[in-house]
């Protein structure tokens, strides 16, 4: 159980979620993608949020945008982690609608909630939850945190 | 077809949704209560967004707070007008994240939003649909608005 | 009773208001088009509220930006129902004085809003009203969720 | 021509509203009170507004809650200076939405907007108003504003 | 007394104060223009509001951005009714603090605030300001409104 | 490796943390209490957040208020999954700052931020992360969503 | 020249600026005290701005509430650094208005803004500037920073 | 103890910041430049926090954009006046949770917070900060006022 599922609202959602995608591979983290719309597709959201976890996925990773409904109707219906990606759409005010629809779970049914377009932070999530309990995947973070630091020391030497 | 389905994510939320029953009932129009949340109760959420236009009603309200996902949810599944109440919840922060995860529902899949804790103009939006086809009802709506025009005038009297 | 008026406060708004004929136009029902400006054009705007519901109206979609007072006084002058298109024109605060202007009614007089320059949906709206005594427009309205549905699916098959 | 009107949407708006009576009295201008409400006495809300200018008013305040659309109408309807108060009413959202509904008036029709529940400074405004050409008024106005600067010392001294 | 004082804290703040140069131009108000910045130029801040009283000014209109603090000065130092134009800079927060500085004025202390940019109402309610002791003036304003009703009227002829 | 950290910036924070707590308590999973400080000690803060990974922790949840830097300090320290925890603090403006500090981490830190006040989802979504390995765990995730759902039928059936 | 003046648009701005008091008096750095209002006392806003300097300040701290104009146009008069405290007072939109009125001055007069009614830190920054040239000060705020140090270690062992 | 130390979270903030460093270098105060990552680098923000009361620097500029800690975390561990700048990246919710994350510190530990990208102030803060016990650096500051005066009026002139 060690597969993550990301998935969106809309295709248009591919070039934010993209960054979820590509972190994962360079962890090397078996993902599968899909478009499921909680207001389009009720029936296969349905469908995805009662089996993710009988079919090897660890974390779900949800991005939406507006009135953001598919990382909390996922929660609702699996019992694991679900990721949620605020996706600042053109019919978002400002991003404020979908971080609010996603934040603000009620009792009981959690999203972690990454920042307004925060794809990437949602992939290096995922494997941070795998690497709870995978050691190689925990060096890997690791190894990606020291990676951080050697760009941040570099850019620091160019300036001065 | 002319039943209204009333339905809140929480039985803390009667005492809100209890001024959409008081004026339909004032308009002696039928109608049914039930608590479905979307994020506790999915698949009753299905259920009853998948059937209401079959079981003879004519419009939904539908009132949640927080992450409100059951309006947006029971339009999404059914073809019926779905009328929002954004409620003030204590876990809301001051109604925003009500508001917008009921206003601001993506192209294809609207919701009539009312305003903040407003479920009395729920009910009367709701018989006004109804009076869109149905004089009876349309003339029960003139006579509501003549009464509101005289609470004011008597009002004015008395400061005078 | 089954005609849609649609209103909007300025000329500049029917690029956003064209959806809303659009949408309507698809599902065969008739319209009437007009610019009523409740700050400049109070007489019209008047006559319009008090006569909309003796002229065959059954829905009345009225769009505008800023102070949006027009779908309120709509309201106000009409006991049919009125959906608020709030549009996020060039003077307005990144539409929430929009929203907030049409959204947060007093009690006895409702707007159906729908989200910031979210005129398809009102026409979508606009449609469940009709076709909540119309079983061939709820008819319609089946056949065009299912097309949205068809939508994702096509775009999530391109996905993989 | 040198009578200031008040009007409000409610009677629960006279608490606020009281603070522009007592100002105005102070300075012996001639105030007339009146209770109308945009939404519910649409009528007399367009008599009000058309003739204002002919029955000796100089200045006309309005005062309203939530989606506050008085003063907006009267400024359509009158050619007389409107001064809008926001008022912090229980159905508000923080105030936020009375204060955008009566600051962000459309060009061609203003509003002169004075803080949330701010009915003094209207008062005071109406009264600046009319001692733009009255010296008598002006001269009181200069009075008025020594008194404000005595208060603050005497609490000055009470601190040191 | 009829003269208009048009004063904003920037050069910068020009092209949106124009609006209210043209308005009060085409109602043949005598204006005078000029620079005051409450932050740089204290001092003749001080001068502009202690005297603009004895220097035949009825009214005057003051534009700034940000910490607009222009209005508000003025509004202290001059017994004259004082209009805020919030302008919305390129060091403003899409406008919300200028118009919080300029519109949550004290009680004792009134600035008439427009809308954000909202230069041309500016110059139109000093223009009412004027005319509500000067039928001339008053006339006019009642041509200018019959002027806007007729281009509603035009651009409605046009969309049949 | 499936022991969860709950810290929080304050004591005064811990009725709120509290819920964690019980919620983790109810699923035999291990805790581990304790108070650090990013602001007041931020050499516990450092040595927490180095360390956390190499003592028996997989989720360590913190809780703030304000400019609420603890969780994404940790996060900053640990390669381990961070919940983060907004408290809504007597010294918070609503919320909104304890929100906006925890959630819009930059890219490359992640932390899992939950609903304002929601330390009981912080508990839960912790367990989900241990249950994404550990199927004991899910299993009881699962029985605890039956548990609210039965919940939800019982006040509905009160209702009828 | 090391004493820091302390002056508040209000006597009701006590309860809330006393904690800078406390805190300077803790530190034993003599302070002054006093009423200055902007909106009411201009001049004496400006004479005390025109001359702090030459009095023996150091630092000013300006609390106000509200459109808080008193730091800023200290800050446009004086060369001293000064510290701005909103308030949240009685007439203030949650703390916004206070807080965008200080922070947001225009380049090239500073005002040194610290948290909503954050009068207690106002008075520690002021020591902290002292400070910066005068080593006794500066070992006064390393004891008090191991002050709140052991606060909380005290705190986090009750928990235990 | 006289320099200056301007630190930023990343190398896209130097475009803000260089505004700090061109008014620093105007006034002839040393500075020292560094990039300082709180959440990619903590050794680095630790060890500079802690040692640079002893290392010459009187005053500390930070800026960061998104959840900003960086300011924050160095006002934690140093006992220097720390001048936040919040500015307004890519990855900002318009500027609100970089203005809240650096603003609202909690009692104990102040941040100097300047406007929205406001680095030219904070290198003008620093300078009074210097300034208020030197008076050569104060002197500075009056004639940088006085160009600030001549400026203003110059563009008052090219008005008229």
């Amino acid at each position: 159980m060690n597969k993550v599922g990301i998935i969106m609202g809309s295709k248009s959602d591919l070039p934010i979620m993209q960054q979820a995608i590509d972190i994962l591979k360079g962890f090397d983290i078996e993902i599968e993608i899909d478009i499921v719309s909680a207001h389009r597709t009720p029936e296969k959201l349905f469908d995805y949020g009662k089996h993710a976890h009988t079919k090897g996925f660890a974390v779900i990773i949800a991005g939406a945008g507006g009135a953001a409904h598919l990382p909390g109707m996922i929660a609702s219906l699996s019992p694991l982690p679900v990721i949620g990606v605020p996706i600042k759409s053109s019919n978002s005010i400002d991003g404020w609608d979908s971080i609010l629809s996603i934040l603000q779970m009620p009792g009981g049914v959690p999203v972690a909630t990454v920042a307004l377009n925060g794809a990437k932070n949602a992939g290096i999530l995922a494997a941070q939850i795998i690497g709870a309990n995978d050691t190689c995947v925990l060096d890997k973070i690791l190894v990606y945190k020291e990676g951080l630091k050697q760009m941040v020391k570099d850019s620091a030497k160019d300036l001065q």
